[in-house]
């Protein structure tokens, strides 16, 4: 077996633990260096517990180029937003694939860093190289690329959630809100007050709702593939999960349709994916996050009130699985020919 | 003290416990009375732990109207939807104060029983009679009611949230989805594979998302105050909490609007209320349940996203409280002529 | 009325949070200063959401002991450990009466402090005259004592559990241990990794496992009433509740028992305490936090294993009230001569 | 590959839908039958909603010893204690492997079975032939077995903690205290009102603590270790967790010894264990259930405080992985003679 090298810089964050997670069962990867500033010279398990006994010889390192192209063919980054774009360019220089799981080469328009965070992009031409790496509609582009940004929990849901609702256009596209709940991991292993257990536990908290920067990546996928543009809203709520993201679509029908025609609509767009699941009148009914945990799937599933011409889509994702670490790994087998679900093929757990 | 000598009917399940919670403290009424079926001759803590020490004497007795007529001045109805329905006619006949915490009696339109209840009702006079137990809107008719049905608490929430939004007319009132996130105490006392604790925990559950049917007394109440016909739409989810409820109300504008006036609208519209509190710009910026956790309060805020014309109204509040108990005791205190913050003056736990 | 007008210093953490939570209902006390170091000029419910509405124009101020001085009859120390210890003899000096929920007064042995805390207590003299503040066994010096040191969580679990099998001398008392298990919100409300949401929750983590510094007030205190030296050892856990604390306190007999005997001894020991509870053959059998949750109940009781010659008492208390902020207004208002159970008489939520 | 088919009787439950869930990848063995008396016709993931997609064909049966024995190489009965020792013989009898998960043939002593369960056991002589299933003290037994009986979760961490304290004899062996954490699946599917979602959050509930009958195999298995009566005691307690037990086992030292001592008995006790860990001076210092979830590690350390000469050694484990399914599998994989890890490499998750 032709084994990939492959180093997770950010290794020590909760996805750079999932990817060496899921890693360290893969096939035919190898992870040979992971980086972290805080943590050099420690061992993996002194920060992810959970890898104990797993990762028995590797330590933390620095994250350091020339190291990182001498002993790996591939790099994933699990940077902080903002972070990633200082290396990009370097990486891909040496000649490396890079899957990069931070927001900063998500978006196609250069303009649309100033809006949404705040920074004018220094490489706008990576901007058109870098593939969106959601594999149900880049698989093709992601076979063969050197640079791909892998989307975050909020946007996978949400893409997912609609894609089917926009193609087979029976929606207002300018006219969606995209209410999401998510757990405590996706913010990530920095302590913060938000996130402190007291203050977390019980809570069903809304956060940046007036306008979520990850609406963005959700607008430009969707209008690409409606072949106009759509206005998207999303209003991300915090609830007391460690793990999982529902994002609940909600929509309001241009012309009236039948729920065995959007059923057909689900399946016809995501006939043959491995990692799409579609929820039609069994229990739980509806997509619920809980029933993912731990692995690469999305559930999908969708109501129809006829009553007033609504419709809600549901897709329920394991936040660091299909929502970040899972993903990522998802399309890094796209991109070097790998199959797909290598290292992925894990049933999820429940209870849980 | 004139105190009035009151009966919880119903009185082993949840809403029923926390009315014998409230009510132990209440200054000017006495439990005399709490029927059960199933635990009858059983003392009160034999079923809520929590009381122990606390209702020293009384036990659980089976509900018998005459009994009840000797003994109380007032009765709460914590019984199943469909079951109050057959008590009532009687308790009022000897002249009791009815507060009804169940759906029997919130609809005014006969005909809407049979849509969203399955059943005909069969005292239509009564529904005449009955007053829709929200005192944010209802106040004066609440005053002297015998016949009172308290609002549950999705309707609760999902109608506190939208009163200021269409009374202000900046919404379009035919497009509105309140997604609706709520505890696990909201399904009641019994259990079920649904609320089995390593089923319901850590689950984002979509339920009855085709059409639920307390949007039915959400839309008759909007519509009253519009003025004109109000199309909601509900899409509730359990979540893991046990208690607390957040109403995220997604509605579109239908002018432009500066967010001062919509907050000049909220806080006019409540103005003088005891038991709301508005939330702007403070930390933590939006409602959260919580952190009303174990009072009367409905917290009240908004988003606005002028970018796609959106507006986001939330309303957080205890299910058992504000949702349930705690609404039945303020609108019996304004029934009965009392100060309705009697045993409702209840500071929220935090952290909880 | 003879209102007391009190500081709570240190006010922006949970337990000073919960000080103003009760204090808010106190008929008798009125809080006319909170100090924070970080929210010097915020309101109060900049920290504490919960209090939104009810204290309407209390900030936080400094600590300032000249203040306190002049608007103060009495102040709650919600400070560290190693700080209160600064601040007492000055506010003493002044004639407030010192309400301490920190560790620095409640040894009586000046070198305890350097075993268990590592450092030298400066004031030695102050530590005769402190009076240990659990009223179940210091009632009597707590009437009109300068200085009460509260004891925490863990220690009046632990204590209360033991004081029966302690005086009715059924056990060695060398070989007792004390198993507890806690909720986040003990940790306080500075945000750390141990207790950052998604590693605390669902947590059953050991922790100071070869010696907590806690034991030490409990052989102190068991040893008085033993009239010889008890050798305590305990070991607490971490669980994932944010509020509670069980103390599992395991013994070996010293005689041959009967339940009934060691129930008097219960029954009897804590004859007319307003807020010790024991459970006895009644659900839920054995005492547990989530029933007096919000409360300042100790729920107590015990399992009898004649087999093997073992019997494991229990206390279940809610660490932020009969653990820390309710405890200190039971003393508070010992010491100055009110009711006991003022601003106390709350009843506990059940489901929570 | 010689692959085994297997049948998962009583598969409609949480150990058999874990059993279903590690099978499903184990590459040795295929599940071709499943048998539940309730959902008999119905989809495997009609009941386990994490496994839709999984099983694609596979439909629960009726329990049918000639279908079994037609179809299958062994048979996992994840039954009812008292119901599996009903098919057992039948199962032998025509040559099929039993894994059994019950308590049904755990105990060699039929009095014991009076005692502990209540029931004259009818089989004797297949309590002689049983094996009991904990791989790290009966490997060589295990190999070629066609009788095993796995133990369940909280035997299963006593055990594992208590092994190397009894084995290098520096213990009182007659005063020792298991103080068990547990979470809700433990208690299985069925719902129940002490495992209703809003009882059981946020619990910390003792039970059975006047005696658990697990601690009968935890006895006779550290008795023939020890050579010499074992005398243990068992005081388990619910905790909000779904999944995870972890066992405090607190015991009294007989001699002086050293922490270094202790931690060689320990690694040289569990040398070459694939799925024993050993946590000692390192993040999180002590086992933490959390940190195996979804995987079949058991991870162990210990605390001693010599002032008092108590040490306490901890056991973390899954309950459903090491504490009963992951357990069934490795013996299984013993008995027919595959890699030992066989279907278990599977890295816990974190956070979860």
């Amino acid at each position: 077996m032709n084994v990939r090298k492959v180093c997770i810089a950010g290794g020590s964050g909760y996805t750079g633990g999932e990817l060496l997670r899921l890693l360290a069962l893969h096939p035919q990867a190898e992870v040979v260096m992971a980086t972290s500033r805080e943590y050099v010279g420690k061992p993996i398990h002194y920060v992810h517990f959970n890898l104990r006994s797993i990762y028995k010889n590797l330590k933390f390192s620095k994250l350091d180029v020339s190291l990182i192209s001498k002993n790996c063919d591939a790099v994933f980054l699990s940077l902080p937003h903002g972070t990633s774009v200082d290396y990009v360019p370097k990486l891909l220089e040496v000649g490396l694939t890079v899957v990069d799981l931070s927001a900063d080469f998500r978006l196609k328009d250069p303009q649309a860093y100033k809006v949404w965070y705040g920074y004018e992009h220094p490489y706008p031409d990576l901007l058109k190289k870098a593939v969106y790496g959601l594999p149900e509609i880049h698989r093709d582009e992601i076979r063969g690329a050197k640079l791909i940004a892998v989307p975050g929990c909020n946007a996978t849901a949400s893409i997912l959630s609609l894609i089917p609702l926009v193609k087979c256009r029976v929606i207002d596209t300018d006219k969606i809100v995209i209410d999401v709940k998510v757990g405590s991991s996706e913010a990530g292993s920095k302590p913060s007050i938000g996130d402190h257990h007291p203050e977390r536990e019980g809570c069903v908290r809304p956060y940046d709702a007036d306008g979520h920067r990850h609406v963005a990546e959700v607008q430009q996928e969707l209008s690409t593939i409606a072949g106009q543009e759509v206005v998207a809203t999303m209003v991300p709520h915090a609830v007391s999960n460690v793990r999982g993201a529902l994002a609940s679509s909600h929509a309001w029908l241009s012309i009236e349709v039948e729920e065995l025609d959007v059923l057909k609509a689900f399946v016809e767009t995501y006939k043959g994916e491995p990692f799409i699941r579609i929820i039609y009148k069994i229990p739980p009914n509806y997509p619920d996050p809980k029933y993912v945990i731990g692995s690469n799937y999305a559930d999908l599933g969708f109501a129809l009130e006829k009553r007033v011409g609504r419709i809600t889509s549901f897709c329920a994702i394991d936040n660091l699985m299909k929502g970040a670490a899972g993903q990522a790994i998802q399309v890094f087998n796209i991109a070097v020919g790998f199959n797909e679900t290598l290292g992925l093929q894990i049933t999820p757990l429940k209870p849980a």
